[in-house]
């Protein structure tokens, strides 16, 4: 079995040469949304595939999809007791539009100060690449304790619609004991980060019909109830002048936050002056009585994300539209049902519907909220971490979601470790993408540390 | 000077032939917003011009725009003390599309029963007919008592873009005493028919701005104020519950309903089922304590003609927009200040606008209501009416516009007589355009009466 030193300064004594593999991955411009980089994608995969079987990984496929290959690859432990950890990642990147607001060539790494920067040194070749060079270091000098599985996407970066086929019609494949997926980042370089809830959704769609073709407003103004006017008192009525949503029972399974909540989101930081340079919004707002790491991770949400009626162009033409519809969606936290709460939504909505007009409420989609401090493999993670930090691991709470957990709890049956090691600022999907150069090379301790960490079972 | 019953004798005896130079100008295909029907634009005018040439006109001039010709043409009385009726309309039609549900060709005019068939026939080449026919009925039987201008454009149908600049330009050319407008049409074939009132219109847009771009909703839902529901928010306090408008101070120059506007409007009838049939709306609904037609012609209203925010193509994005907006109108009535209106509305906006967006309301346009029962002429228009159908006239207000009359009472001075013989159920617009024949003749037969009714002077 290799010891957590072997590994450490077999790393350390080959870091320029492992650090050349990443270089070299990121070299590759595997821009997933761009036709022209077709092949580029396939280097990519081909580059994983050689790297991964050049430090030992016997079986290693590359799955065809109707876009972008899926990378599998698997190695075996010695050990029959062996764990399975699977390793999600992505090995598609951004377009690196626009190209002159690079101070260096997108596709070629540069150093500068503490940095790496080159598109996907951070989102996320850099952390697929941790993760093999911490195997790596391990693998050359001993044992690995567990068995290892890895499943890379190349269409992370719009909407990865093969994945969820893939996982689907390949659970034995996948099947596993823990899901790594380092594309969760930290909060802060001082502060290894594990995120242990997402919101989940209820995303769906309002329509008010009134009359049955767009109407001259002066003819028929006075007449006929206007459709965008119903349509802006309907929303108008989904929040309470406090903040909250007014949906009856949309709050009602939620049970009061933990102490435990409550001190490891107090742990970090989001000031309202953030808020506002971030978002540029004039002012933050939102439900009162909690703090905005509070809102964004533990409270649920209303939000419109979509509102149309009648003429929307330049100028002006007086009509009074057929129809206003608007796509809403709701951010869900554990406990709350998806499809309760766009029954309940649906029920409050057509309550308040005046019958002047025609009211259809539609589902677009419905995903729970995932909550996974208990993931397997959670505290072997943690305490590498605050092994390597010598600081408490930060538990944080997403606002968004992340579809590929959630498909995995459900096909899988697994929750994912949410972790990873980049920092906020550092600029993925933006000119200037870099990675934080110690930070990285934390990550890899941080790993090899945890792969090591399963050796007494 | 001729008399009345010369004319008509005259009229009756050339009906066959007069009726032909109408057939003429139909089977002339001037679609207005079809540039393979330029040409066709010029033969319309130039058919007109040789027409008007052809009964006495002495001055006819064609003005070329920059999209279609404006015709003017003049016939001085010999009557020294001749007041100026100006006629106005247009020779341009909408297109004839779709042409598979004509029942017979669009351009070539078909007797059915009592309706003759073809594009333009009521709107308005029938009603433009109609003015010449029976002024050559005048001028062939003896002496004119009035002097006749005419202003005829080609853009009607696609928004007048050179009418507005024409008139401001052509003030002294077109000078006149009474001005007579037979785009408006009867309500009914036994309602002849004068519309005395117009609505005006404030039209403003408000825009709601929030995030500097749009913003990921699970990020930062629950942290900053969603344009689009604020929007919603503010158009909702447009209206007060009982369907009036909530802008303080939006009603408060509104004299009360006189008992002779109750009187004529309570002549016309709009049923709410022939509301819901018209529009297809599920529902009649306006303001509390006023007829269908009182809320059509005598009350202002508040509508909202477009709305857009985020993200309205098919399927779902979870966003926070950047911003909203709305475009919305009101149609006012006499004594509203339309720029007033637009202040009102403005402070109220701004005034319910929380601070956690940044809200503009600015103006597209406003133009005043229109009262004109006391038009030039229009008592004369009214007794000739009465007497071609024996039944009293029918005094209609408006729930839009006619912009023309807007800029001739600015800048001739000068109220338009606003009639016609069109009637509701001709067609315009769409397959099958009609004209009542009966109807059209006793329009002529109007105009003979009208033109002589003047001899006195």
């Amino acid at each position: 079995m290799s010891t957590v030193e072997q590994a450490l300064k077999y790393f350390y004594e080959n870091k320029k040469q492992l650090t050349e593999s990443y270089f070299d991955l990121v070299r590759i411009p595997s821009v997933s949304t761009d036709p022209n980089h077709r092949g580029d994608m396939i280097k990519a995969a081909e580059f994983l595939s050689e790297t991964l079987k050049g430090i030992g990984f016997e079986r290693v496929e590359i799955h065809p999809t109707d876009m972008h290959p899926i990378l599998f690859a698997e190695k075996i432990s010695n050990n029959p007791n062996a764990k399975t950890l699977l390793i999600y990642g992505h090995y598609d990147v951004q377009p690196a539009d626009p190209l002159d607001e690079w101070k260096s060539d997108p596709f070629q790494p540069e150093f500068r100060d503490d940095y790496l920067y080159a598109r996907g040194a951070s989102d996320m070749k850099g952390q697929v690449m941790a993760s093999i060079i911490a195997l790596e270091s391990v693998l050359k000098t001993g044992d690995l304790p567990i068995n290892i599985k890895y499943l890379l996407e190349g269409e992370e970066e719009i909407g990865s619609p093969s994945l969820d086929g893939f996982i689907i019609s390949h659970t034995d494949l996948l099947s596993c004991d823990m899901i790594l997926n380092p594309d969760a980042g930290m909060v802060g370089k001082d502060q290894p980060t594990l995120v242990y809830g997402l919101r989940g959704m209820t995303y769906f769609e309002v329509r008010v019909d009134g009359p049955k073709t767009d109407l001259h407003s002066g003819l028929w103004g006075g007449n006929v109830a206007n459709p965008a006017n119903v349509l802006s008192q309907i929303i108008a009525k989904l929040h309470n002048p406090d903040g909250t949503v007014a949906i009856p029972g949309f709050y009602d399974r939620i049970p009061p936050m933990s102490q435990e909540d409550k001190i490891r989101i107090s742990m970090n930081q989001l000031s309202e002056e953030s808020i506002m340079e971030m978002t540029g919004a004039p002012a933050v707002y939102g439900e009162a009585g909690f703090t905005p790491l509070e809102r964004q991770g533990v409270r649920p949400t209303l939000d419109v994300n979509g509102l149309y009626s009648g003429f929307i162009g330049e100028g002006a033409k007086t009509i009074i539209p057929a129809y206003a519809k608007a796509k809403i969606s709701c951010r869900l936290v554990p406990n709350q049902d998806p499809m309760e709460i766009f029954n309940l939504a649906k029920d409050y909505i057509l309550s308040i519907a005046p019958d002047t007009v025609r009211i259809k409420v539609f589902l677009h989609s419905a995903g729970p909220a995932y909550l996974a401090d208990d993931a397997p493999g959670a505290q072997n993670l943690v305490d590498a971490m605050q092994e390597v930090w010598q600081t408490p691991v930060t538990y944080k709470r997403e606002g968004g979601s992340i579809p590929v957990a959630t498909v995995m709890l459900r096909e899988l049956g697994v929750k994912s470790l949410l972790t990873g090691f980049g920092l906020p600022d550092d600029g993925i999907h933006a000119p200037n993408e870099r990675m934080h150069f110690p930070t990285w090379l934390k990550g890899i301790e941080t790993l090899i540390r945890f792969y090591l960490s399963f050796g007494g079972e």
